[in-house]
């Protein structure tokens, strides 16, 4: 690299996201995978710094990011992912508010919110989530095989303040297991009783960040049970296979 | 009326919506009223045929219109909204479903659901309704202040059916009425923070049936609490005013 790369670099928006130890892993949580397919689809040029767990609180306060909520003891809570822009100088976490802030800092590239559906999109991530919820029993102890071991200890430890009982335990098992499994079915098949059969994306023909916030979910499923797996294979395939199509319709914006 | 008024009037839509008692109601129920809203936003004509609640199952059954739900037995659940439009033979009841009709058949009228966004919306209304939820206890009491003796009788004792207890009974008393009260008040706070302060509607300067459906559940507040109840006041004031000046904003579609 010589002095005038650097300096393009040094100009360039970081992103804070979580590693993997597994190779070839571009950013697994569904929470910063929302930015980075963002950041890609607005076609910002971009330099991600990799963050393990422990370390995103200092990490974080040293690039002067806010935090976005707290613990159940009151603590502040920093989260991924974070933007810094040295075209403005804004630090901000949240992915919400950082798709706000890309799609008013860069207008002429494509919007992530267009129409002005910032509330809209912002409920549709809220009505999702309360849909997706069944998936996180089976997918926070898949987190622990996705990340080296300094997150995953941290990881570990402080879900079990989060929900009172580890990953482990929390994983579904035998009957119960299968009617979990049939929730998240259905509350995916909520998902897509609102969308028109014809269509690929949630407004239609346009990509929004909407569709990064399902993109989320579906790319950490299939990296948490592997592409070749009984259960990927299912999600992809349930509601005329839209999962698995929407997926590799994000392809351009997910992979280096 | 001549005979030429009423073969108008034979064209055009019926609407299906429950009467009050009290003089001067135009329909209050916030289901129905997302559709009132919806007609007169979209410039349609229509007549109102006004059904108790003991003769939607027959009225609609009548008028070939579908149930869109069912009771705890499984029986099938006849609801308003419902509509006929004679123009295209077409008979549906659902507010969203008959939102969408409406900007399927009459696109040169101004859209429900402009841009694609038919899916957010519905997302929308999902996240709103779990937010308003606290306001149940505290309304669904004043509906039987609102409705017919033949419609209170048959409203009360449905619920009995569904919640387990009578409406009476649902009614927040003492500490937990302020509990609650400020719940809902949190609750439109979320909806508020999803909006941007300048923001009049949820689409920002465009009117859309997400606005119907928040002034829905304002409309009906303001009727069962009363105008110059401090309730209304109240509601009508939080978060800048904001909920206040959207039923303003809304009287051009719902008074006569």
């Amino acid at each position: 690299m010589n002095e005038e790369d650097e300096d393009a670099e040094d100009k360039v928006i970081t992103f804070y996201d979580f590693p993997s130890k597994k190779d070839g892993v571009e950013g697994w949580n569904p929470f910063p995978v929302r930015i980075r397919l963002a950041l890609k689809y607005k076609g910002i040029p971009f330099k991600t710094v990799w963050v393990e767990y422990p370390d995103v609180e200092l990490t974080l306060k040293a690039a002067g990011i806010p935090p976005t909520t707290q613990w159940p003891d009151g603590k502040p809570w920093y989260t991924l992912p974070a933007i810094v822009d040295p075209s403005t100088g804004v630090a901000l976490a949240d992915s919400f508010a950082i798709a706000e802030y890309l799609d008013k800092t860069y207008p002429d590239k494509p919007l992530l919110m267009p129409s002005h559906t910032k509330a809209l999109q912002t409920a549709f991530n809220e009505a999702v989530l309360a849909h997706v919820r069944p998936i996180f029993p089976f997918v926070l102890i898949k987190f622990c095989g996705l990340v080296h071991p300094v997150s995953e200890e941290y990881f570990r430890r402080t879900r079990i303040v989060l929900f009172g009982k580890s990953v482990d335990e929390m994983v579904p098992q035998g009957e119960n297991a299968k009617e979990e499994w049939k929730k998240l079915e259905e509350g995916f098949g909520k998902i897509a009783g609102w969308m028109k059969k014809e269509d690929e994306f949630v407004m239609g023909d346009t990509v929004s960040f909407a569709d990064f916030v399902i993109g989320g979910w579906l790319i950490l499923s299939r990296l948490a049970w592997g592409n070749d797996s009984k259960e990927w294979k299912e999600i992809a395939e349930w509601h005329d296979g839209r999962w698995g199509k929407l997926v590799k319709s994000l392809e351009p914006y997910y992979g280096k």
